[in-house]
């Protein structure tokens, strides 16, 4: 239904064996990107998911870990005969930064379509794409957003009930889409046939961020929580530097009840993230220390 | 004394399993970098070479391939602690590129000192390095140039000739490291002690171009000679995108009489370089078709 490719988990800078962190989600054929550093694209290759597909590139914030690759990944798309336009969420700047960019990708078979984040809050929705996307401040050194996919799903259908009021069976299935159908002044509503609310899908991304409340509450309940934990060490620059360490995610993590948090973003002075889940997982069980080409399959739970 | 590494072999995108095309030389303390593609930083650190110590980057044309990774590399050695300046050697539109990247890397604690080729060949030398560069132009679909690293070699000095000569022995070194000297109307020149002219180190590195007469001039004699190789196939596009071929490549270097060529700048779609060196070296014996990270330790000829 909705699967999950974290590309990378690695912050500031690439490193030969970690890629930097960006995360591919895929749904219905059509594919979104959040964010795109050096060497991005060559982690979609590795994985052996096709740029092509790429409808939304989704960008945290400028500085140059999370989007450097973007020219190359551009003309890569180019490249594959991509003719359908992209569109591309991000704070304010966006178009500034991406048309300065592409002083090296200057022609392209596809347009770009720019939606600046203007609120604190922001949703958007895609014909292509069938989720919806969340932003929400971040707290970090510049503007930075974090981002949470989700998808409804629908009641489940109750024929009991629509049986009981006597709605006729020809309704059913308008009714059961949301649609609400007036007859001889008999009005049928699609509350007149659904059951109780079913849980949908959700996923949470953010990265670069002190914490927040705004985390917790997009956290809230999701499938899975992709949070930075660049830090692991008691001492650290998570402050100065507006990051977050692995215990903090943790503590919202914890919060939120998502069903599993992944840390990634993890800084270059940090070998082996392993070394401090122990400790992490005191405060969140569920807490894995992600690795590049992560994936998950996400699907509607069993009934 | 000159020790080269051939970054990547690449052209056009970078590949999980080859970096793009792009070259380091190091000599007396000071490193040389020419063009930086998407990952070129991660080769680095890959090779365990620093980046600390570039001093030049010369680029051989403003195509994402072989620059892309420019505003990583810049930001890496700002965390490097580098306050030194750093040189950028580039066809015209240098500044304007750089500056454009630079969006994403605004704040460096270095300054860029830019250095546009405004002739079809023209020299360079910088104190800190010990070697002259000369940039010469090539034949692509954009403006684009090929460089020649050379360190010349001092002649032998003959002693015999000074002795005969009846020049004085505390004048010999002053006169062996170029220096006239005239002492009570006695006119003493370097000629007077010196013997033959010895062959010094050069290297050539030609990509993307057709082959044209400069790239032969430039690669006349040079140790090694590094030039692109896109394709190997008869069937082919470089013709139609400004490349040269394996075997344009080899006739090249045939011609040149250089010591050793490396082919590199590899098409995405060509897996194994290796499948047609058979046909290459019958046109050229001392042709190499490169990998990676490959590298050479360059000293001056033993007498």
């Amino acid at each position: 239904m909705l699967d999950i490719c974290l590309l990378g988990t690695g912050g500031m800078m690439p490193l030969p064996y970690r890629y930097l962190t960006s995360l591919m989600a895929r749904c219905g054929g059509s594919n979104l990107l959040i964010d795109c550093g050096e060497g991005t694209q060559v982690a979609i290759k590795k994985k052996s998911w096709s740029p092509k597909p790429i409808d939304v590139i989704c960008f945290t914030h400028y500085h140059a870990d999370h989007i450097s690759g973007l020219p190359g990944l551009l003309l890569t798309l180019g490249n594959c005969e991509r003719h359908e336009p992209i569109h591309m969420i991000g704070p304010k700047g966006l178009e500034r930064v991406v048309s300065a960019l592409r002083v090296i990708a200057p022609e392209l078979p596809f347009e770009i379509i720019f939606h600046e984040i203007t609120k604190e809050e922001q949703e958007f929705k895609f014909a292509k794409i069938p989720y919806k996307i969340e932003a929400f401040k971040l707290n970090h050194n510049v503007l930075c957003y974090g981002y949470k996919l989700s998808i409804e799903r629908l009641a489940k259908f109750d024929a009991q009930k629509a049986k009981e009021k006597d709605i006729p069976l020809k309704y059913w299935n308008r009714l059961q889409h949301g649609e609400s159908i007036e007859e001889e002044g008999v009005i049928y509503t699609p509350d007149m046939v659904m059951g109780e609310a079913r849980k949908g899908i959700s996923v949470c991304y953010a990265t670069d961020s002190r914490p927040v409340k705004n985390i917790e509450k997009y956290a809230k309940d999701t499938d899975l929580f992709i949070c930075e934990g660049m830090y692991g060490e008691e001492e650290n620059n998570a402050k100065q530097y507006k990051h977050m360490t692995m215990y903090e995610a943790a503590e919202i993590a914890a919060k939120a009840n998502t069903k599993e948090m992944w840390l990634t973003h993890y800084s270059p002075s940090m070998i082996k993230p392993e070394e401090y889940m122990d400790k992490v997982r005191q405060i969140f069980p569920k807490a894995k220390a992600a690795k590049d080409l992560w994936t998950l399959e996400l699907e509607y739970e069993d009934e």
